[in-house]
């Protein structure tokens, strides 16, 4: 169904006059870029029972004629006097918000100038159903991100990382990812090495990578504004007997959860299954989050396959699978496919191995 | 002065008993992490006029240890109530708010269990005078920052840029500012050539650049959480007469406006002298931004050099210089440099060429 139409659906069922979602540089909605096509960094739009409206300033005059045509465009120099008097015109009396991403200020101003009406937050469950399935056109372009993002990774395995530092390795792999065609990096790519690789989300540092060493590598890019997430671990040289043993349980892990994804089964199902790979084998209390998330235009969305979350998997749904491992003192083990759930299973849209790559 | 008691000052002028600062993934705060030291990406701190207070969950214990030696801090799991509790306990009636950093679903939550209490927005301005003038420390980081950045620059431009696409081109420097030791971009840079480089703002696409072309490389980077931020302008082969004439006309307004710097003057003057050189000149229609903004833990950042603000510049403070031209169907030129303002005048911190750089 079209998401203005649910949107609709749901503002009629909660007796709200409309919805108001807001993307300024300081806090960005993704919602408001889905549901209007706008990518600059400064406009409201307002969505009634009857209306579409989108209100900027002049800088966006050109793009909102080439990116919003479903919207009645209003550039102003007063945005909050434009908006109120649009919703005192039309005898607004209770107004939804995209209440996570929309600020006190922005709230306080509107009240001043529309002291009528009612503002109420417009739960963000409302707007996040709206994008957890993907058409085809939004797959494509996410399956160009992660293909570009696993060659730009297999680039950089074939140069070798001997005597470089973490940071060097992560610009090395994102300068990879613009030069065949990426527009960046969808997150600050991780780089962990040794001892360091036992956090799971540890930032590049100027430690240089040593022989012996695990190296989790967690890295995406952006493509048409879609993003790509994936992880390999690699180990320097020849790997120990332990660090072969725990990359096992985690392989095991990640592709028994892989080979369970069908529509029809729950979140908390499939991160049941990788969990219980890992604490039959002894290593429970070592994977310490849940085993992954949606990925679209955010590198973090809905559904979230996690212990907590009910959510069915349904055909179109993009997400991550990454079970890890992470011992204190030690390293760590984490794998990364990016998966998209068609009518015939999961469709694994990483390319970067998983198996524990030797490298020199 | 140290910025608690500022802060505490103005709580007490305006009748507040407090203020609440939020950081969260979708809002940063910069504010939070000057006062508090916090460099996560969840918590809040309150300041009162007696009490330093530091809400966070279990990710951030040890962290918090670390970084935020003068804030009492709780680990909660629950951070509403805990932070109503305060306010209850100490009989909280006005409390403020950094009201365009915190979102409408975190007010609404605060006053469901906190009835009696009024939130009021702090002014940004009451937070962003307290960053406006730097500290020895900070300008050692920024200096570093910038002197990273314009090495950089100077290493991509002797290996020539003949052939690469803008994409590839600010992909290479920020690969090479992560080696030479910076943590990452302080910003999207920005590679524009030919008549795109008429565009102020214009993002790296995959045109390949051309010879006779211009090409405006505007970048900064980020090292030890502080940001650098300085723009040249090059040529592709032999630069042409209106070329060299527009570029003349820049070089003086940003050399003119850096010759005037002094404790004492006012943005709007030091704005208005580049402004009239380029006037004089005949080309002012085509300046249409700022002369410069503050540069430190943000990119842009009091004080403001434009037109419209009459603030004084003082010793201690950092900002950009960076006057343009832009001709749509023919190009742009832009120059910024970093300076410092100091008890004898400018330190112009970035280092890269401001000359018309002549590049294969």
């Amino acid at each position: 169904m079209n998401p203005i139409t649910v949107i609709r659906e749901r503002i009629s069922k909660l007796g709200l006059d409309g919805v108001l979602l807001n993307t300024s540089e300081i806090t960005r909605s993704f919602n408001l870029k889905y549901l209007s096509g706008f990518s600059g960094s400064d406009a409201t739009i307002l969505i009634t029972r009857t209306e579409l409206k989108l209100f900027t300033d002049g800088r966006y005059k050109l793009q909102c004629k080439e990116e919003c045509a479903d919207f009645q465009v209003h550039v102003t120099r007063d945005k909050i006097k434009s908006i109120s008097n649009f919703l005192l015109g039309k005898n607004t009396k209770r107004l939804g918000l995209e209440g996570n991403r929309i600020s006190f200020d922005l709230v306080s101003a509107l009240r001043k100038s529309s002291k009528e009406i009612e503002f109420v937050s417009f739960d963000k469950r409302n707007l996040e159903c709206l994008r957890i399935k993907k058409d085809k056109i939004e797959i494509e372009k996410i399956a160009s991100a992660a293909k570009i993002a696993s060659s730009s990774c297999n680039d950089l395995l074939e140069m070798g990382l001997s005597g470089m530092t973490e940071i060097e390795i992560a610009g090395r792999l994102e300068f990879l990812f613009k030069k065949n065609g990426a527009s960046g990096e969808s997150f600050q790519t991780i780089v962990a090495s040794g001892i360091r690789s036992a956090l799971p989300h540890g930032m590049p540092t100027d430690k240089i990578v040593q022989s012996g060493e695990l190296l989790i590598v967690d890295f995406g890019c952006v493509f048409l504004d879609y993003c790509s997430d994936e992880t390999v671990t690699l180990v320097i040289g020849t790997p120990n007997l332990q660090q072969e043993k725990i990359h096992q349980v985690v392989y095991d892990a990640h592709y028994r959860a892989i080979d369970c994804l069908k529509a029809g089964v729950s979140c908390v199902y499939v991160d049941a299954v990788a969990r219980k790979t890992i604490s039959d084998a002894g290593y429970g209390k070592y994977f310490m989050h849940s085993l992954g998330h949606g990925v679209g235009l955010e590198v973090h969305e809905a559904p979230y396959l996690s212990p907590r979350r009910k959510t069915i998997l349904e055909e179109g749904m993009v997400f991550t699978i990454e079970p890890g491992i992470y011992i204190e003192g030690f390293g760590g083990v984490r794998l990364e496919s990016l998966v998209h759930l068609t009518a015939s299973g999961p469709e694994i849209l990483s390319k970067a191995p998983k198996s524990l790559i030797s490298i020199n």
